[in-house]
């Protein structure tokens, strides 16, 4: 009987999967369910339930050490609590004293889900070896997480690298959250195509105006589809550096349906990076696509679970 | 006998201070020559050397188990070197092989000025107590440093917490760095008073086009001079905004000549951070000025030698 799992739960908007995780970061289970996002709150805890209830009734919970939670943000790690955007009926909602009450005594772990991806990432995918990182999620939204000092660095609220929102344009368009100019107001995959579509690109027969078609478009030569990236690479650029001036990264690590697009945004971006990170410390920056896909969530959750429980074991022995 | 001291040394374009400083932050003893920033790099080590003699020299000296330096930037912590943009003989200087060989076997910390003023702020200033800080300077330039989780955060390189060279406004103004739109392309004392000038402020009688000018001449009314500093203050909101946004800072302490102004920067300042700190978990962040004036310096580089000293102690137990 392995003792050393972690169980993971991973909340979007869509759904809630959920995956008991080895410390390999083996995926042995994994359930999953449509998060009821236009119900009440009730409604969602529901189906939260039935993911955990999934993983409880397993042989192998017995060997679970752990409860990773990564969710839609903001969340509030020191309250435990989680007001994702895209799921209004949990505002505060007190999810880990939820899922704590389903689990019994073992230790419930919360994060963002840009920390999360994060965590899977340094664990298992592109960020693996490196001691300070930075990893995204460039998407509907824009998120991430931070590697400090060979460690995940989650923040006192779970939100820390939340890159998408800093204001690299502060006479900028306003942005939903409140300020002007944010990463996510010009990179996002949905501003990404309002700006081609702003700009005069039209989308083919089918009408697919997603930044994909964008993508596609700008591959076939479009200059408005091309130009659309590029002012997204640019603001990327922008996050980036100011992500190593001010903690000093390493690598940064790209993932999510924006950067699906590959060298349409990764080569601006790299030649952005070149203009905006120029002080010695900050220069040289690898910048690569994120490995780990769909998995990254529980993976990352099950992350940080081990992450936060090998920290408790440490503490008392301080 | 104290033998818990730490020797510091500052090393900045216009002065290199030495000092002897008791755990308290007590400074036992303290030396001061001019840079002679216009003349070779042999020049200014000959002074740095008198510094570092005139403490050697002391009885105190016995004491001493570690030396900091902090040094105007870059510096590049890991090799031991510094490259001060206004110390033109010294670029790749190997100021920490230098020291050494003067103090003996004691361990000797480099980190950047920035860092060392926010060593002093959190040690004994106006980050006293808090878990999650940023200090700035802001004078001729814009520099900064990071508490994160109670812990001083150099960074690899010891520049880390560089917000000077963020940029805010990605279209802006070429900054000296390569880069456009940074924070001290906007900020910094030289740019407030440059943007009063260019918009039709005009000095008093005697000439004075300085920033504490500009800032007499805003307490006195002039809307020009008035609406240098609130620009000023809005670069600084999208940096300290940022900053919040990517590693969770409860409090920003603003030091330099620049923060003399008082409420002319501190009023605006508090007013555009409510307009770029919007998320849940970056609202509220307390803005006050430093505390530690020109000793920061001084105190800062032994505050870095002793945390360091420490984990070093710390390391072979683990």
């Amino acid at each position: 009987m392995q003792t050393d799992l972690s169980a993971a739960l991973d909340i979007g908007g869509t759904k809630i999967a959920g995956a008991l995780v080895d410390e390999r970061g083996t995926l042995l289970v994994r359930t999953t369910r449509p998060t009821p996002a236009d119900q009440d709150g009730a409604a969602v805890l529901r189906a939260l339930a039935e993911v955990v209830t999934d993983l409880t009734a397993r042989p192998e919970w017995a060997g679970v050490a752990a409860v990773g939670i990564g969710s839609a943000g903001p969340v509030d790690a020191r309250r435990g609590t989680v007001s994702p955007v895209n799921i209004p009926g949990w505002r505060d909602f007190p999810v880990v004293a939820e899922v704590q009450a389903l689990v019994g005594a073992l230790p419930v772990v919360l994060v963002g889900d840009g920390v999360a991806m994060t965590a899977a990432e340094h664990w298992q995918g592109a960020a693996r070896g490196y001691t300070n990182a930075l990893c995204m999620v460039v998407s509907t939204g824009v998120g991430g997480g931070l590697v400090l000092d060979g460690q995940l660095h989650p923040g006192p609220t779970g939100n820390a690298g939340h890159i998408g929102h800093i204001s690299v344009d502060l006479d900028g368009d306003p942005c939903p959250c409140g300020a002007r100019g944010c990463v996510e107001r010009i990179a996002s995959g949905p501003n990404i195509a309002r700006r081609a579509l702003e700009n005069g690109w039209r989308p083919g027969l089918g009408g697919d105006t997603s930044a994909a078609a964008v993508a596609a478009a700008a591959r076939a030569g479009d200059p408005v589809a091309r130009h659309s990236f590029e002012r997204a690479a640019q603001a990327l650029a922008a996050g980036i550096a100011a992500t190593a001036a001010l903690v000093e990264i390493e690598i940064a690590v790209i993932g999510g349906g924006v950067a699906g697009a590959g060298d349409t945004l990764f080569v601006p971006l790299r030649r952005a990076l070149d203009d905006y990170a120029t002080l010695s410390f900050v220069r040289g920056i690898t910048v690569v696509p994120a490995q780990m896909g769909t998995d990254a969530g529980v993976v990352g959750a099950a992350a940080a679970a081990a992450q936060q429980s090998r920290l408790d074991a440490f503490v008392p022995t301080v």
